[in-house]
């Protein structure tokens, strides 16, 4: 069997290395850890993320919980607030992440401002990926306290995931799933066609 | 190195063997080949999704669109439709999955009408998975135009993902990036202190 680490799987799902990236693996771990649980093969844990950043990556790595299995659940509030609960025993945490501004200089700092903030050059990208390894290394050897805080807690678990029967949409002709299909004077529509018959 | 498959790679990621995950890597294969794209490192490429089904997971693998990185974006209409586009020269494709009824027999199709229709038994859910990965096979193995059509699309490219700086919630303590952060009697708020607030 071929002996990949759980960070390198994670990277390479990712596409790179990045300080998010490793928030998300400390979470994710120490979420596992106080949950004593494997990762869900199915839908055995669900993980509710107040963020879509970097660190949501590593998480669906290494818990399971996916976008496309209806156990990752998107709440927008901007927060690094990760909840993660198990369907067989409701046990759940809650990982807050700390403020890392401990772990980059002033440097990294500008530069992740001026390339996030939109207005970074090629080269300003190039420059920040290259410093982005040995800052993500110093979250991943970091005591657990200066990184994040899990606190048990209680979630309300979604239903599991489900699947409906399609229908046509009178308009494209493609497939549309029962739930999303809208009817217009009498004709099953999909979203976007019946936006569209709208003028919206 | 070590060597893996794709096919590997998304069902590790997964979790599982699944008649929609199968789609989901026809559907990032096929795409990747019309667009001459590799998979992206950082936001080369962005995907439009339209549902949230476990055919987004292989997508996600594969195409280096994922949830983290700020480059799938999601419009819940239900749709098996894919669109995938290539910041580098704004070439575009919308993949169509087929009616793939022709894969499955009635027992499969009754199984999974009742799993997911929430109505299946553990047993069911046993008998159900046992199945998948001879459905599985079959769409792997099928002929592209049995299981999805590929048009080259324009599509109007989002911007590339922001971080923003992060204000303290004056309710509950916690660090919220500024954008979703609201205001109430002149305190600044995350969006759930705020909403209890309101008493909503």
């Amino acid at each position: 069997m071929c002996q990949v680490s759980d960070w390198e799987r994670v990277v390479e799902f990712h596409g790179h290395v990045c300080l998010g990236l490793a928030m998300g693996y400390r979470a994710a771990l120490a979420a596992l850890r106080v949950l004593e649980a494997d990762p869900a093969a199915d839908e055995e844990l669900v993980a509710i993320v107040e963020n879509d950043a970097c660190g949501v990556d590593a998480l669906q790595v290494l818990t399971g919980c996916t976008f496309g299995k209806g156990n990752l659940i998107f709440r927008d509030w901007g927060k690094p607030v990760y909840t993660i609960g198990r369907r067989d025993n409701g046990k759940a945490v809650r990982v807050v992440m700390k403020d890392t501004s401990w772990a980059v200089d002033e440097e990294f700092a500008a530069l992740r401002r001026k390339v996030f903030g939109g207005e970074g050059t090629p080269e300003d990208r190039r420059r920040l990926q290259a410093r982005q390894l040995e800052v993500a290394e110093r979250i991943l050897n970091a005591p657990e306290e200066d990184v994040c805080t899990v606190q048990e807690t209680t979630i309300s678990l979604p239903p599991r995931a489900r699947i409906y029967p399609s229908v046509t949409c009178a308009c494209c002709g493609e497939r549309v799933m029962e739930p999303r299909a809208r009817i217009e004077e009498g004709k099953t529509l999909c979203i976007p066609c019946s936006e569209r018959h709208r003028g919206r």
